[in-house]
């Protein structure tokens, strides 16, 4: 080793021992005699004591080196003058008696601090120096310690790890698949997994009772912030199972990274349906750091001539806490916030209770005193707090007052990123209507599709409702929401031949097209199929979320942009006529 | 939970415990008054009894389950009369109160038994089915604790483990890329990994210190029995380190696996040249299981006027011990096998060193008892062994020679599979000349290639011989050999930009390929790069090995067939028009 200890780990009880250190020249002090240099590696920095009288030659070296110089030195660990507290190894210094660089470097194009100079298209661009900040690496080492903390929780409980291939076969459910064209079947292609769903589910077939993978999947989809073209899940399924067991299990594993990870003890996490997530919060990923319910008001506010609510499918308020000192400008700004085109309101109607007890609102005109408390009471709000109340249609109001209430969470200060709240939304629909989506084939649009995926199992006691009303049909279904951010979600799958081919069926699939897409799958369910279920977590985002930080590119390595490309390597790139001629493929971009 | 135990925990202790177990009939036995069903999950077989006095109607459904059928029972654990002492659980069974069919199941192509009477090619095709079975799924248990078993190991010495992308670029160096046409980056490709050698030394580069993975790599070579498209990898690095640090980190993990996974104390490895390995077993990979060393005959039998001998470049000897009573038919049978054009010798000469002292061999008209007490000598045979000695070029004979040794060895009962002898063979060629190579790309053939890869370092002491004899210098490369077995490998690298340019110019790449092709790590060792170094295992051949198998693919949930097929899912297979046309590429193939 070209160490004896590392940067992070000398303290008073080592002085006067003899120690080699390597590491990064993270910045020096010229102070005339005496020279000191920090030296950085994973572990922590290191200062080194150069000293004229002792070597004048040396120190002369010393002070010669610039930043990210690697090097390496060997000294006594002696106890230092000036102390750093704030530095775990602030309390020594090694006096240096032998010095060796053992790499130079240029001026790195961003200083390697906390606080960067660096745009991030550069910082992509020289991802390997980003890597060295502490921030990025510590985001890296908290996936690690996830990774290896999800996986001993799911190796007790029995769980295998198998790996499911990753050169598998193109499927048009979903979003577009990646493919790689097959040199040795002419003509064909493989495709790169969206999830390993139907391997997982063969695996049960195959026995295996339990499994897991912390895998990676694909998605070519036009990328957003949070989203990647290739992105990592825990995923896991289990037979002989009920969605019970799943919740128990899985919120297990949450519990145990809160407490591994974060040393956060997570209280027990309670379930909510769809329904009763979109009434309260009109979200099916209701962040409940906070309260802020949403409270309808249609009946409250009815008959006193106010056209707009009179004629709203819906009237939905909400009590902003401590808000009713929110002056005209604020709110003013909060009305042109609600009706930017991405929230979509028509406008906004506010009802201060302040804090003597009174309650004025923007709408005064209609609503007396005594109609106000009724407001009040319906809302439970407080003298000081803010009622906010929007209307119109339905969907839209709902959504509107999604982003509003999150908003309002937000300027409230009640989205405190060190806090955390978990659900589990459960009874999601089985199927939703599609019009089109820019990331289906447009051979998919306009017909039913499954709100998780065609493997999906009704609830039971809507099986009737397949034929009647399939879109009353609620899945068997689940998603983990921490903070307002699903991480996780799943279902009990089917598991019986006959139903899932009604399943295609209602998905608009020929018999044929079933057969070629899935027909391995249902014909493994003629063969004892076990009843089974299991969910995802998205393992990028949960660590996002554990690490404070809205996006997942800085829980990966190396990410890509927005349009796909890693900056660094510059990829993707044209590859050869030869490659082409061998793959059976021509390119129809002329360059 | 569909059970409250598994079909694998039941003991006497359990007797009178009210049960609910869920799994497949394994088989059923119909003794009039009483069903008997082996009931079987991935945790064991447990034994239900029906009894038609108790329950008529139950009993009669019992007897109509065929195998496979999933189902669930429950009742009570009683003492079974007939004990089976080879069944963990066969000293109680259940007997049955509730009975349920969860799944019915067609009748299997293949007895789901531990002899199966299924062929290679319809287990493939119904590989959920084969999984089914105790040894496959054992295989992956195996592979499962391996795993763990290395990420614990790596952990507490603090390794970290990084996913590296899976999306990358091609480069022309060493096998065929997969490629996977970008839609965003119109006429651009990704390239699918060969191994994540660049991103790991970008990762040193970055301060990482130490990293690992357990990854997916990907070769689109033409495949052989144990090689599949894509693989696994335990991928490693390590900064300032030197060879012997990386040597003792992984014997360490290989000895560690061997004792958790195998309850093996694996003796400390022994280093071995390139040079001695190639010497003493004509094989970089010797299997040290047994001695048997080559033994250089040259100047032993020069002079006797035996041409084969005295014209040969190289003679060499085995003896294979307790081998002299082989009959004369099996010597020329042995002949013959040497002959075969896969081991490519002219000819077999051998001598039987009898139990009585004498000497006997096929060359006795050029050898008397003399000339052969000094062939003994030579090869330290005793009564009772057989002296084998091959002659001609070195290069063909010691390769021919090495295949006899590992033919013997397995013929004496030598390479017994339970049996592990390790060994790192170090100081490998840098370089080697390479005329062509189905599996290289035509543009790169008839020049020096890197034994290892670009990035490996030479022995700092031979760096003058770079430039007037480039065949001649060592590697700081080594491979782990167990039982004849590479199953890792690796080197310390270039981490000096000059050298690594000196060493693309010798590989015959243009400054400007080699500055599209890897300019990006080129530029990454301009901002102080670390010493570093690391290795790789192919982890399905040690799991294999760990296994006592040849085939990877036993060790693989989902392999692919010789032709790179998966045929249980079909793939790859054609995909449509409009998928193609969004990628921009034409298929040259027309269907």
């Amino acid at each position: 080793m070209l160490r004896t200890h590392t940067c992070g780990e000398l303290r008073l009880s080592d002085i006067n021992k003899q120690v080699t250190l390597s590491g990064w020249v993270q910045k020096s002090r010229d102070l005339g005699g005496m020279t000191f240099i920090d030296l950085r590696d994973r572990y922590g920095i290191t200062q080194l004591a150069f000293n004229e009288d002792v070597d004048k030659e040396m120190n002369a070296q010393a002070r010669s080196v610039s930043r990210e110089f690697v090097i390496q030195v060997s000294g006594t660990v002696i106890e230092r003058e000036s102390k750093n507290k704030n530095n775990p190894t602030g309390e020594i210094e090694i006096l240096v008696k032998e010095f060796k660089i053992l790499n130079e470097s240029v001026t790195p194009p961003f200083t390697i601090e906390d606080n960067t100079d660096g745009g991030d298209e550069l910082r992509m661009k020289y991802r390997y120096l980003d890597l060295r900040r502490n921030e990025v690496r510590k985001n890296l080492e908290l996936r690690h310690r996830m990774a290896i903390e999800t996986r001993n929780y799911l190796d007790k409980l029995n769980f295998l790890e198998v790996e499911t291939p990753v050169l598998i076969k193109s499927t048009p459910e979903g979003a577009r698949d990646f493919v790689v064209p097959s040199r040795m079947n002419a003509g064909q292609f493989y495709a790169l997994p969206q999830s390993p769903q139907t391997f997982k589910q063969l695996l049960m077939v195959g026995g295996f009772d339990r499994y897991y993978q912390i895998v990676k999947c694909f998605r070519d989809e036009d990328l957003r912030a949070d989203r990647q073209p290739e992105f990592t899940q825990i995923d896991c399924e289990m037979s002989f199972v009920e969605q019970k067991d799943i919740l128990d299990t899985f919120e297990g594993l949450v519990r145990h990274l809160f407490k591994a990870v974060k040393n956060i003890d997570m209280p027990f996490v309670p379930h909510m349906t769809y329904a009763d997530a979109m009434k309260y919060y009109g979200n099916d990923k209701p962040d409940t750091r906070f309260e802020m319910k949403f409270v309808e008001m249609n009946q409250v506010v009815a008959g006193k001539n106010f056209k707009v609510f009179d004629e709203a499918e819906l009237v939905v308020a909400i009590c902003a806490k401590g808000a009713a000192e929110y002056t005209r400008k604020q709110l003013d700004e909060l009305t042109e916030w609600v009706k930017r085109p991405q929230i979509g309101a028509t406008g906004l109607v506010y009802a201060r209770h302040n804090a003597d007890g009174t309650i004025k609102s923007s709408v005064d005109k209609f609503y007396n005193e005594e109609d106000l408390k009724a407001w009040s009471v319906a809302c439970g709000s407080q003298p000081g707090d803010l009622i906010l109340v929007l209307a119109g249609s339905d969907e839209k109001t709902r959504k509107a007052m999604s982003e509003l209430r999150l908003e309002m969470g937000a300027r409230l200060g009640l989205r405190d990123k060190s806090k955390f709240s978990a659900l589990w939304v459960i009874d999601f629909p089985l199927l939703e209507w599609n019009d089109g989506d820019p990331n289906l084939l447009a051979s998919l649009a306009g017909r039913w599709h499954a709100k998780h995926h065609p493997f999906t199992s009704p609830n039971p006691e809507d099986f009737e409702l397949l034929k009647t009303n399939p879109g009353a049909v609620r899945a068997n279904a689940y998603d983990l929401v921490i903070n307002g951010v699903e991480v996780g979600g799943g279902s009990i799958r089917i598991h019986n031949k006959e139903l899932q081919a009604q399943m295609f069926d209602l998905l608009g699939f020929t018999k044929e097209e079933a057969q070629k897409q899935f027909g391995f799958l249902m014909n493994a369910f003629e063969f004892g199929a076990p009843p089974h279920g299991g969910l995802a977590f998205g393992f990028d985002r949960l660590c996002s979320l554990f690490g404070g930080s809205d996006s997942i590119r800085d829980f990966i390595a190396f990410p890509k942009n927005n349009s796909g490309r890693d900056v660094m390597i510059d990829s993707p790139s044209e590859i050869s006529d030869e490659q082409l001629k061998e793959l059976n493929i021509l390119s129809t971009v002329t360059n």
